[in-house]
């Protein structure tokens, strides 16, 4: 059985952001990815020297490890990475969802694969200018077509800046359909190794929320919805909430 | 045509809290209550010493104001109070949604009309001990068969200590089919007429949010939803955000 290359798996804790904000999660974080965002909060999932610390593991040893965190009660498995859509999840979703867990995949949309439409969340979240990435809008519906009306399905896209923005406007446009959650970026994500409760900037990460919430009003978006990370704001740059 | 008693109307902003958190949205806050909750957040919509601040309203001058401040966009209307429950609103739901408006309105479930039927959200609140008041689940019970099968309905807790966990544990295995937000209190509301961005413990409400997550992952109570006021985080007690 082909086995999942594992950065992290954490929790229960809550999901901090997007539209399953505040929901009861276990975290399955992924080790590996084709993107290379210049604000990615998650390098150590990322970066091929971190690779040691990535577990091959089998669906069979995810679910237990997730079960010892649950105490066998099912829950919202959170999927992410890195880019988990690079990884061979099907058998774990099928297995996990015989156990009467849900599943949440959080992407970029840059790789599909047939899974998706067995997933209850998928949460595409295409890369804006800040992120130094540029979207394939091909790869992109790409992602759709397999969710096909498996999964629900919605946008995410962080805001650092006016481009990014107008990025998401663009995207939303896009993709009338789906719903649109617009998510203030982390300008503070901390070394990979020196992540903290102390080093994010609080004060500014709401100021930038005021700011997102502001022109999200004055454009009359209303149908876009504005979070921060929840997570960030409680517990900073620490891993494993 | 009977009027409305109006604290204040404000937006277009964010819903802070519960269920329809980030949504674009314009509250109206109307005047009176027949609760006396010891932490209210909102006591100038509740004492009658504040009634000469109230307005009177018909529906159409309600609505024409919520439509100067959308620019005549539809929206999310969310009704809050006080409570909304004791005013006649029948007419202004039914005129607001054939203006392609949509309706929140949220009460602490002691009053019920039939226009509940009518609204998209029903966000029913029972008030834990903390707040010093009692709990008719008859009454109760008679807002959630008011509302039938028309409004989606969630049932929101504040929650700031360990009793009002309790409670809130106890309403939600009463109603199991609804969905739970807890949400966490404010223990800085600040003065009616003080209110300010400054005089919030941030970090207080932070840690509680933490206290709250660890004590429901703990539990393993996946089904609740556990969330910050992020109107209080990101603006404090100021009155019109």
């Amino acid at each position: 059985m082909s086995t999942i290359r594992i950065s992290e798996i954490f929790g229960p804790t809550v999901q901090g952001e997007g539209a399953l904000i505040g929901k009861p999660t276990v975290f399955v974080r992924t080790g590996g990815c084709d993107f290379r965002c210049s604000w990615c909060d998650t390098l150590y999932a990322v970066l091929p020297e971190y690779r040691r610390d990535w577990t091959p593991m089998t669906p069979v040893d995810v679910l237990t490890r997730v079960e010892q965190l649950t105490g066998g009660k099912p829950i919202l498995i959170t999927i992410s990475g890195g880019n988990p859509a690079i990884q061979p999840l099907r058998r774990l979703i099928a297995l996990g969802k015989e156990r009467r867990h849900r599943f949440a995949m959080e992407t970029q949309g840059s790789v599909h694969d047939d899974y998706f439409v067995a997933l209850d969340w998928l949460v595409l979240s295409p890369k804006p200018p800040s992120s130094g990435m540029s979207t394939d809008w091909a790869a992109f519906d790409a992602c759709l077509a397999a969710a096909g009306g498996g999964p629900r399905t919605v946008l995410k896209v962080v805001i650092f800046d006016d481009a990014d923005y107008d990025y998401a406007r663009m995207a939303a446009a896009r993709y009338p359909l789906l719903p649109v959650h617009l998510s203030v970026g982390n300008h503070t994500p901390g070394e990979p190794n020196q992540a903290g409760r102390d080093g994010v900037d609080q004060a500014g990460l709401l100021a930038r929320f005021r700011w997102l919430v502001d022109k999200v009003a004055r454009d009359r978006w209303f149908e876009a919805t504005v979070l921060p990370q929840l997570h960030v704001l409680a517990w900073g740059n620490e891993r494993g909430v």
